[in-house]
C-alpha cells in the first residue's frame, strides 16, 4: 500500500539548517550551510548513500541501513522547487532517486529525463497535486517528500503525511531553518498528535519514526487530583 | 560524584509550554497551560509522581521509573524565579523536592523552610552561583536544574549542565515557549555538541539523556567526494 512519507535530519533544536543565506552563490560559505552539513554528515559517512552517488567508502551500520531502507522503499518523489534548484547541477546525469521526482514550483517547465530511472517533473498546482501525481506514479511503493524542509512542513500542515521519521542529531545550532514552525497553521490550542513507532539509537544521530495521527484538541487535565 | 543535570518535557517541535500567558491570574485559560499540561500529561500519569504528591493511581511503567530515578539521584535543585512563584502555593507545606532548592531571583528574600526535607533559599547572584550552593547541599548526589525552560537554557548556554534528558513528546505545537533558542548565545558557525548516552521508548514519550560536551566550530565537509 502507498504511504506518503517524509524523513528529515534535524539538530537537537529542530533546525536542519543554519539560517537563511540569501545569496546562493555565497550559500557554502554561511551558517546555512554549515548547520545543514553537520545535521548530514551521518548521511555523508553511510556506505548506502555513497554507493547510490558512485563514492567509495562509507560505514556499514545503523545509519547505512536506514538510508538503504528510504531508497528502497520509495516508488516515487515530491521535491521543493529550492531543493531541485541547488541539486539539479550536483546530481548530473544520474541522478540517486532512480524514480519519477515531481518538483512543487510556480514556473511551469519541461519534464526532464534522466538516465537509471529518475525523471523531473513539475508541478505548478500545488503540493497536494504533486502527491497525487507521485502516488500514481509510485507503482505501489511509497511517495516520499524529498524536501527541503518548508515543503515537508507544508505536506504536514496539509495533512498529506502518513509517516515523518526525524534523524536527531546531537547537536544544538541555536538558530537555523526550522522543520516545525507557526507556519503549520495550528490553532492556538490545537496540536498534531504522532505516534512513534521505531526508535533506533547511534552515537551520532537517534533516528525516530512517527506515524501522523492528525490534528486534536489540547485539552486539560486535573493534575491526578482526583487520583484517576 | 555529583553532575549537574536538567530534564525537560518538550513537544516535537521543542516547546516545554505554549506561547506565554502574560497574565498569570488567567494563566489556566491560556495557550500556555494548554500546552504545558500535553507535553507534561506522562508525569502525571506515573505513579513515582503521585506517590510523591500524596496522589493514590497512576502507571508501574517505564516513565514512572525515570520520574523515580530524577527525584532519587538529585541531592539538591536549582529553580527559576517564575516557576517558584508559581509552584509556592500548589506545593504546600511538604513539597515534593525533599532536598535544598536554590531559586535563582533579583528580589533577596528570607529561606523558606519546609516540610519533608524541603528548603528554599532565594540567590541573587545569579545561577553559576546557584549551582555552586546547590552543589556544596547536594551530599554527593547531583544537582539538578528544576526548571523552568529558560533558567535550562540559560546553565546550557553557560556550560554548566553535564547531562540534559530531554522527554520528548509525540505532538507538534506549532508555537510556545522553546528551550532551544538564539538566547542560547551560540556563534553563526557554532554549535553545542552532545552525546545520547540513554535512549528510551515509550508510546506516549521518547527518552533521551545526552552529555553535553560542549561547543565547537560548524566544519564543512566534502560530502564525500573524496571517498574517505
Amino acid at each position: 500500500m502507498t504511504i506518503v512519507t517524509a524523513q528529515l535530519s534535524v539538530s537537537l533544536d529542530g533546525c536542519y539548517a543554519g539560517p537563511l543565506q540569501s545569496d546562493p552563490r555565497d550559500w557554502l560559505n554561511g551558517a546555512e550551510a554549515a548547520g545543514f552539513f553537520r545535521v548530514t554528515r551521518w548521511v555523508i559517512d553511510a556506505q548506502a548513500w555513497r554507493e547510490r552517488q558512485g563514492i567509495s567508502g562509507g560505514e556499514r551500520s545503523v545509519n547505512s541501513d536506514i538510508v538503504a531502507e528510504q531508497f528502497a522503499s520509495a516508488g516515487a518523489y515530491v521535491m521543493g522547487r529550492r531543493m531541485m534548484d541547488g541539486g539539479e547541477v550536483p546530481w548530473g546525469d544520474e541522478p540517486p532517486f532512480r524514480a519519477p521526482v515531481f518538483v512543487v514550483t510556480n514556473r511551469p517547465k519541461n519534464v526532464l529525463p534522466r538516465e537509471g530511472g529518475t525523471s523531473f517533473t513539475y508541478v505548478t498546482d500545488g503540493v497536494a497535486s504533486a502527491v497525487d501525481l507521485a502516488r500514481a506514479a509510485a507503482n505501489g511503493k511509497n511517495v516520499a517528500i524529498a524536501g527541503g524542509g518548508s515543503l515537508v512542513r507544508r505536506a504536514l500542515g496539509l495533512g498529506l503525511l502518513d509517516e515523518l521519521e526525524l534523524h536527531i542529531v546531537p547537536v544544538v545550532l541555536g538558530d537555523g531553518l526550522r522543520l516545525l514552525t507557526p507556519e503549520l497553521g495550528l490553532g492556538s490550542k490545537e496540536g498534531i498528535d504522532l505516534t512513534p513507532i521505531r526508535v533506533l539509537e547511534t552515537p551520532t544521530v537517534t533516528h525516530v519514526k512517527y506515524r501522523v495521527e492528525g490534528r486534536s484538541e489540547l485539552v486539560l487535565d486535573n493534575r491526578g487530583r482526583d487520583g484517576s
